[in-house]
């Protein structure tokens, strides 16, 4: 006799930032404090929803097409998935079904090793430096994929172009990721690399600096051979993925680079002036090229301070995770929200 | 010297039917004739699209309660997905981890194969009769896991529920999935055995009966802990899936049980009605209790009217697959969408 339970796979899922169903200062996961651009709400407005009984159109053309023509590339070498999130879970199952192991940093995005565990992909998590950095070199040996957010999160440190392509330099023979999912708040993006580098694949997200990460698009950027394995893929997993308003919708989006370019530059300005605030009130962070900081007091525990803001209905991201388990990531917000958080701040260190 | 290309995972995808982009009558995936309910259109047109800055929840709290009402469970028994294929999807890969073959009919949905390749699972295709009907008594072994589409697709054939009931009291080792994708237009749906069997997960969608196949809206019911298992698959791809406007769509559908009963009923008069046009051909089928008819004709090969049908712009499907490749499966479409069907048939068979 067995038992159906056993046969369950074991899984430690990912545990994405609260989602408070009250009011409060959400400065927890990294959303953008602007609303998506007016056009998309005029496309959603105007939606024929008679269309809404056919299935979307499974190759996702118009949107793939809408960000190839904002990057200078082919709709070959689009990929588009529900969020960032899908596009890398494909491209996991995708690209990595080495002997070898899977090589990206102990400090990152968390969900890289909840994807090797689920998809049973061996890999290996690099010690980054005591200040955070990658050391380049660390990803030279032999390997069976490479993954870096560039820039990393939740450090927020950014590494320049030429940090990327010695490490493509270097690896020819496997894929590597770049996850570029805050590389519009000041970063310079590896996408030219894909002309050079055939295996190099730049997955981006309009969660953050496109304000849409209530319709759930990301997408990866490569060579026609490597879009092409993860259309497979994902034609082996759900034929539809983006329903007919988000195509429409994340179409509208790219289209409105104005208001793109306008938010992203509140928010950056927002970050050097709390940047500046913070530093006065005894935190110390990494230069960060995103839309969050990552700071440490010199005083009080981050978890007190966590707790704290908490409090007042403040809520930051905290990690109780080796090596930052004194740090606290804090998204940018309006210039509004940030003067609350200093306020907040100034009460609880005082 | 290796080839990054050595670690593709070798896939055979699966191909949905075509998505004609020139005006057809559509009769080739399953799609729903009638545009969903108007409820869905009013609260799209009222969505505030200040909250697409913010990640939808990630439980999908408001669409499991509304669908948990409407089948008299709670919450906690009901999962949702991207359309159903994103429902199953998760549902293999969270259940089907054992070393003995998951069961499942040769001729049925094809994804059931597509995935289990995808995710290493160990099968066995059972065959069916030769009236395309099922032996449940094939499904009386050990086995590590069975999917039953009920009605089955594409043969059209519903078995009651005490068929379905007589292989879960033969299988309580290992989880027994029931994919209704068809359950509203004729059959009986096994929801209420899941208060007596706590391994069966029963699927169902929002693409057929409820004309929302633009949306992508499926889910499942099952005992708590077959719930939680999926969950936590589920946490560990991709943590919010459904996106806001899909959300409070789902709800607003599932609210109008007047238009949902009307349409069904609609559809299922005009499949009668059809099936009389289709005899008086020279066809014949199986007793359809879905939206569509599987048919073979008793002089012409299924291609050759397929072919002849594509010309006067009627899409239905055709598999160029074993024991089905003298079969056509027609979708039902509005009455005059039939009425076309049956003047474009006259004229080929004539």
């Amino acid at each position: 006799m067995g038992d159906f339970r056993d046969n369950f796979r074991k899984v430690v899922p990912y545990v994405p930032g609260e989602q408070p169903k009250k009011k409060v200062i959400k400065l927890n996961t990294n959303e953008n404090p602007y609303p998506p651009s007016n056009k998309v709400n005029e496309i959603i407005k105007s939606f024929d929803n008679n269309k809404n009984k056919l299935y979307p159109d499974p190759d996702c053309t118009i949107l793939r097409d809408s960000i190839a023509k904002r990057y200078g590339f082919d709709e070959k070498n689009v990929f588009v998935g529900v969020g960032s999130d899908d596009v890398l879970s494909v491209a996991f199952l995708s690209f990595f079904n080495s002997d070898k192991e899977v090589l990206f940093p102990d400090i990152t995005y968390s969900f890289y090793s909840v994807w090797a565990d689920l998809y049973n992909i061996k890999y290996r998590q690099v010690k980054v430096n005591d200040d955070f950095t990658i050391n380049k070199e660390d990803y030279y040996s032999d390997n069976g994929g490479i993954v870096i957010a560039n820039p990393n999160a939740p450090t927020a440190i950014c590494e320049p172009l030429e940090f990327i392509e010695d490490i493509l330099k270097n690896n020819t023979d496997s894929v590597v990721i770049v996850d570029e999912a805050y590389i519009d708040f000041g970063g310079v993006s590896a996408v030219e690399l894909i002309r050079k580098y055939e295996n190099l694949l730049v997955v981006q997200t309009f969660s953050k600096s496109r304000s849409l990460a209530g319709m759930r698009i990301g997408f990866a950027i490569g060579n026609e051979e490597l879009i092409k394995e993860m259309n497979d893929v994902k034609f082996s997993i759900n034929s539809y993925t983006l329903n007919q308003v988000s195509l429409v919708s994340g179409v509208a989006c790219i289209e409105d680079e104005e208001y793109f370019n306008e938010t992203v530059e509140k928010i950056v300005n927002t970050r050097e002036r709390t940047k500046e605030e913070l530093k006065n009130l005894g935190f110390t962070f990494t230069d960060s090229k995103t839309n969050f900081i990552f700071a440490t007091h010199k005083d009080l525990f981050a978890k007190f301070i966590f707790e704290e803001l908490k409090k007042k209905d403040i809520f930051v991201r905290y990690f109780s995770l080796p090596r930052i388990d004194n740090y606290l990531r804090i998204t940018i917000g309006t210039d509004e929200e940030m003067d609350e958080l200093i306020a907040s701040l100034k009460e609880i260190i005082k």
